[in-house]
């Protein structure tokens, strides 16, 4: 039972709420049972778990905590970075709220089974926000990492200035999602479409979920 | 220039981050040149708007911001409350979370202009979080309160054990859309509808966003 602050694997916790300290070590934190047990689910081994009143006094784990309200387990896990291969990806490129970095690997995956690629001015999918917003797909769905120009498929950005709208999107597989706050022109080879919408915008990660919905309708539609 | 932090309007915005206060005086505060953007917008007139620099110390206005990178603008605005009334409403039951409130009344006003009714345990849409989340959609589209079995119209809720996918739903009007977190039994009158899933689950904001965009290309598509 760890009943000292100066704990090492309590220290390798709380370093882990920086991104400089997850790169450096390659690790992450997962809190709560829901993520553990999904990281269980998804086969990922943890380099550690640390239970409350089990393997640390409670208080010393709720100090480390990134929730307000602490909490009764945390594991330590290895990053992963998958391939950038898939029938559906979805490119990421400047979405820098990591809750909507960890909502849109969650969507990816319920919806589609697509995979998300992390572009330039993306947040860490690793930070205890984005983890915890992906309702444990970052275990069973890891992301990649890769430039826009370097996937191959039919690329599709949403686009409120497009003509095309996304329900009448023809899909062709592999797809590419591609979503962010680039501003102006469509890069070449990027197809515009867009949701239409009674406000001015969608928070992406809505966005990213309208699009995930409608491209695995329209594959499913397609058999 | 107001030069004190024991100023009346900066305490009454620090009152206001707490629910019993904003309760209480009837008020919230939005902070941003967006969300205050957004009330003009809106026609919404401010009880008082400070911004840094012309009104207030710039220090001063960052203490009592609940951004961590502080404010240049806070606005102070009365609560609305509407009728629960339209052609798509969108029922929550114990949401919780402020930015799912917050996200969801978002998604309602863009995706198909409709109204989102707060049903017990949901979370004050006029917290600070939510409003942000409602990226200025709060305004022009303010929630009402109500319970489900004063609502009239075609009732559906997202079901993951239910037979009939969503996108296979007859839409009449008027349509309550049920979200949140009631187990068990759909209550009486209630058309239960699947998103399919690769997953166990979706956010609960995903989950409305997606069916608001069904109900709302269901409805163009009807004409």
């Amino acid at each position: 039972m760890i009943t000292s602050p100066d704990n090492d694997k309590l220290k390798t916790i709380r370093k882990l709420q920086q991104k400089s300290w997850r790169t450096k070590l390659g690790l992450f934190s997962a809190e709560g049972e829901d993520l553990v047990g999904a990281a269980e689910s998804a086969g990922r081994p943890a380099d550690f778990v640390l239970r409350a009143g089990e393997d640390v006094e409670p208080d010393l784990l709720d100090a480390v905590s990134t929730l307000g309200s602490g909490t009764r387990v945390i594991g330590v896990y290895e990053q992963r970075w998958a391939d950038p291969s898939g029938e559906v990806l979805v490119y990421l490129h400047g979405v820098e709220d990591p809750g909507n970095v960890g909502t849109i690997i969650r969507s990816a995956h319920a919806l589609a089974d697509a995979r998300v690629v992390l572009g330039p001015g993306t947040a860490d999918p690793y930070s205890p926000k984005a983890v915890r917003a992906s309702m444990g797909s970052i275990f069973g769905r890891p992301p990649a990492r890769a430039r826009l120009d370097a996937l191959d498929g039919h690329k599709v950005a949403l686009d409120v200035t497009a003509e095309r709208e996304l329900r009448d999107l023809d899909v062709t597989r592999p797809v590419v999602l591609v979503l962010g706050s680039e501003r102006g022109d469509l890069p070449s080879g990027v197809e515009g479409v867009r949701i239409p919408v009674h406000a001015d915008s969608l928070n992406v990660a809505m966005a990213a979920t309208v699009a995930l919905y409608e491209v695995a309708n329209r594959m499913a539609a397609d058999g």
